[in-house]
């Protein structure tokens, strides 16, 4: 099932998505809810932030690919220091954005890079859960762009501007809450050409084991995001382009990118 | 003006504090509201954090004092590293809890510090604000424990276990909207026993500029905090243990601490 959030006519609800409409839910899609009669299609609505999330989590490095290739671009001290460890981070909810949405580059900014990862929805507060219960704390996935800053940014040593800069977390399309976390291809396209294609069975933490290992300090609520690491390579971005992650299975979160 | 958001008899709502009441506000303290004749003693109503933050903005290291106490109690490197730039960080909004509430000290960490702060209450949406203009997006200013694990836990690089896990980030009791927060004396008792007192006006980066600098790149919205560092020494806390932090002409946040 595909859960989407969004609005029409200045109004907002979340909607299952069937083919190229979306039928209204009415109440809420982490308690009490039921599917009305009502519809639009898909290009009539525009497409929200699929969760208003407290927390967005997020594990770095979580691809032996994705570190090598890091290690060969950046500093490679630094990123197998990073990728030694359980070590997630917050991404600030203030970045979220939606599918469509501009990824709007800072003046400041001398080089930002696309990163297409899953990510996982939580359904229920998680609270010290184990891997093998973690299944019954989350919602579904989706698709997110990690977009960061590197350059001088990465100094900052806090992630501060680098990865919470607003714009820089597109999250969407919608919720698929039937599919294998663990089984899907990650494809992310610059202007309409494949750059980079990885698998979710590669991950060195996988969903549950990240869940888990958030939910013994931190409690994971409903519609908080954690974001899985990106697979393989990844790109600049220049004002002008457009970024799609596709994730087949859930669908693909497209984002044009302008400067401020 | 104190303005404290309370919980009473199931119900949650904001109020205005004078003397031992609170008088019952109707509406968005941040947009339409209006004063009603409803008041409760304040020793019947159970205190909540004073707002439902979307970030929970902090700067490390912002005065000399505490740098110097760090350096001296820690890896000197890091702490110099650390206050050399404007660096802010996020702590998660999953730790937040109030007034009275329990502190609760995980079984995996070896050493916990209180660290008493003014914390800064956002009223309007700020974006590329300059420091002139930051008071106009401010509501008001509170308390604040950025409860902080340190030992082990330090080498996560990361913050997160050390300063997100779940109950470190006490706030309250209220907002006070009519204050100069670069006047203020920050008292921090551990047991009833005064253990460190600082002035506001020793900050590195005063209230104004850190609005102004987290503003050029992440939007700040209604109700989000900013922590602005603690002014001197921090002591461990233990299972038992009540920590005040009190800032004359704001209030006293008080917690009692226990192991999980």
């Amino acid at each position: 099932m595909k859960l989407a959030r969004f609005s029409v006519n200045g109004w907002e609800s979340y909607g299952q998505v069937e083919g190229d409409r979306v039928q209204v839910i009415q109440g809420d899609i982490f308690g009490e809810h039921r599917l009305t009669d009502a519809s639009y299609p898909l290009e009539r609505v525009r497409l929200l932030p699929p969760t208003r999330a407290n927390t967005f989590w997020a594990i770095g490095l979580n691809y032996a690919a994705h570190v090598a290739h890091q290690e060969h671009a950046l500093d490679a001290e630094r990123i197998r220091r990073d990728s030694s460890a359980f070590r997630p981070w917050q991404k600030g909810t203030n970045c979220i954005i939606g599918h469509n949405d501009y990824i709007v580059l800072p003046p400041e900014a001398d080089y930002v890079h696309y990163e297409g990862e899953l990510v996982i929805v939580i359904g229920k507060p998680a609270r010290r859960v184990t891997p093998e219960d973690a299944p019954n704390f989350i919602l579904g996935y989706t698709c997110a762009n990690d977009v960061s800053g590197e350059g001088a940014w990465s100094k900052d040593l806090s992630n501060w501007r680098r990865k919470s800069s607003d714009t820089f977390g597109p999250v969407g399309p919608w919720i698929e809450t039937d599919v294998d976390p663990h089984n899907l291809e990650i494809i992310t396209r610059l202007n309409g050409r494949e750059h980079d294609r990885g698998s979710t069975s590669g991950m060195t933490y996988n969903c549950y084991a990240i869940v888990s290992g958030i939910s013994q300090f931190a409690t994971l609520r409903p519609g908080d995001l954690v974001l899985t690491g990106a697979p393989g390579s990844v790109e600049q971005l220049h004002p002008g382009d457009v970024v799609e992650i596709e994730i087949p299975g859930i669908g693909t979160l497209r984002n044009p990118v302008r400067g401020e």
